[in-house]
């Protein structure tokens, strides 16, 4: 028995208003996210959504809130900043349009929801929150997801509302690059992602994405697919990954990391550096994941040059990051 | 060293005729299959169909060809019969349409491809491979997956090419009991599977269905979600599934079976005993699944009263059963 659990064992006993721990972790996308690309007021401008955002979800989850209410919470907050790819300033298809997908799922039963290439809804996660909660499905796309939105009374935004002149410009410069040479791999997964655990011990996990740049063909991404960016078990994880969806499918990132720990009994971190680290780097899949273990520790991985993240552990520690020699990487993939 | 694997040393050390062993397995739902509701006229029929399917397969095995090319001209035909919820014949939605889902993966480079709710595509086994080979996307949706469809060259058919008065009626008579009472529980789940080795030492999976009976707002089931209708990786398993999708995607079905075969080095088959008789059975979630390991071995588990399978193993062994106590179900379970 350690230190730390005599302890908690005495404050439950003696009646205190010890309540039970709490953590979230958070990111806002993955890529080649450098010093010499960021201005010091854009950095700036990401520290402050991100840290803003794990403050504001540890304090709901203080309160007692579910975690799944805390992950939507949160990744709303996420969505409504231009900044992220998602939501209000999400990327744009190659149809200058902007479609969404988001899901989220909750360790304590296994539910989740999921919608895919939504156009008119402000927050893609409140919808799948919605799915989970009142369909009997997880997940749903398109035209008939909006008819799900609708019936469920949810208000509808014009398609416009979620443009901003940096993604319109973006979209337009990949499409000339595409009509010239080689298509490029994307430089930026802008993903956002939560993943809480609340009082009662479940973990919840939740994506929100618009995709990728200039993307066609009605193409579903790795965030609303259940397994592959998001997965929640309170016995072992809750994920949320970004990158390049495709190969986050194929090699079902976040099912795989939760099984890797659960089966080999190898620690969360452990696992989900393999995952990313290895098997995805030998595949040519770039990316990271965040997740949370059932104790309220910090995992996170990427294999890109920087990853927007913030999380505050069971034990109150913050941490904040961008580039990849920020904050406590090392000690984290030490782990 | 077995004896067995003496015996294959020798005879390709002889430089005799001998080509490495080749194995497939097929599934065309699963439910409450009974004796009691089905005559033996079209119990006749679908082992027919199956029959001729796994020996159709077979032989195109034996010519050396690809298990992913395998796996789609053996769905094909099962698409084309009346008889499975897929291609022709599949289920209708609410709105009297058919959504036609399927997936395929590759298991030698976890290259995958999936297509949900398309309308006018004859074969979307097909389509889905179209999506692995020559698309840079695993899962197109809609309207934009008809779009890729045509651009690669895929003919349309109108969505009546896909209805049969039994499939009309049936969900005519889902939506009288749904206006009367509280909503059942589907009673089969017809989704098409197959899963193939060739003679290279590939594993592909593959899966096709109209999905449930009656369905509405978009809903996405498992068989087009890589990792819980389908899976393959070369180094443990193939799996196609068939159930009732909600479960299957929350549970991450064939990753989970797969992951544990190989995470905690059991054999597949008590992997998916345990993942379908168990985990599934405990979350409510009916269906099964059919596999295949490296060694060509037939596995196959499910939790319903009945599902058409059939299959030839590495040895030549032949199955073929519908209801749970036909043909070698004991022994598969004991493997």
């Amino acid at each position: 028995m350690s230190l730390r659990s005599i302890f908690m064992a005495l404050l439950l006993w003696s009646g205190s208003a010890y309540s039970a721990p709490v953590a979230i972790i958070i990111h806002g996308g993955a890529g080649t996210i450098t010093r010499e690309n960021l201005t010091p007021e854009l950095e700036q401008a990401y520290k402050d959504a991100l840290g803003s955002a794990i403050e504001f979800g540890y304090e709901q989850l203080h309160h007692g809130r579910p975690s799944e209410e805390v992950v939507v919470a949160v990744i709303k907050r996420l969505e409504d900043s231009p900044l992220f790819n998602a939501g209000h300033g999400a990327v744009l298809t190659h149809e200058e349009k902007v479609e969404l997908d988001a899901s989220i799922m909750r360790g304590s039963d296994l539910n989740a929801g999921a919608i895919a290439a939504v156009t008119n809804i402000k927050n893609p996660i409140e919808l799948a929150l919605s799915v989970m909660n009142h369909s009997k499905h997880v997940m749903l796309a398109g035209a008939g997801a909006e008819q799900f939105a609708r019936e469920q009374g949810f208000s509808e935004v014009p398609n416009t509302y979620f443009v901003t002149p940096r993604r319109l410009e973006q979209v337009q410069r990949a499409k000339a690059r595409e009509a010239s040479a080689t298509i490029p791999k994307p430089e930026k997964y802008g993903t956002v992602g939560a993943v809480a655990l609340d009082q009662a011990g479940t973990i919840s996990a939740g994506t929100s994405t618009g995709g990728m740049t200039n993307k066609r063909f009605g193409r579903v991404g790795d965030a609303p697919v259940i397994g592959a960016g998001t997965y929640a078990d309170n016995t072992v994880c809750g994920i949320s990954a970004t990158g390049h969806g495709e190969y986050f499918i194929r090699a079902a990132v976040a099912h795989d990391i939760c099984a890797r720990a659960l089966y080999q009994g190898i620690s969360l971190q452990a696992a989900a550096n393999h995952v990313v680290m290895n098997k995805l780097v030998d595949m040519g899949g770039d990316g990271g994941i965040v997740a949370l273990n059932p104790a309220g520790e910090l995992v996170y991985a990427f294999n890109t040059e920087g990853m927007y993240r913030a999380g505050i552990d069971a034990s109150g520690n913050r941490m904040l990051g961008i580039y990849k020699d920020d904050g406590n990487n090392e000690s984290a993939e030490q782990r």
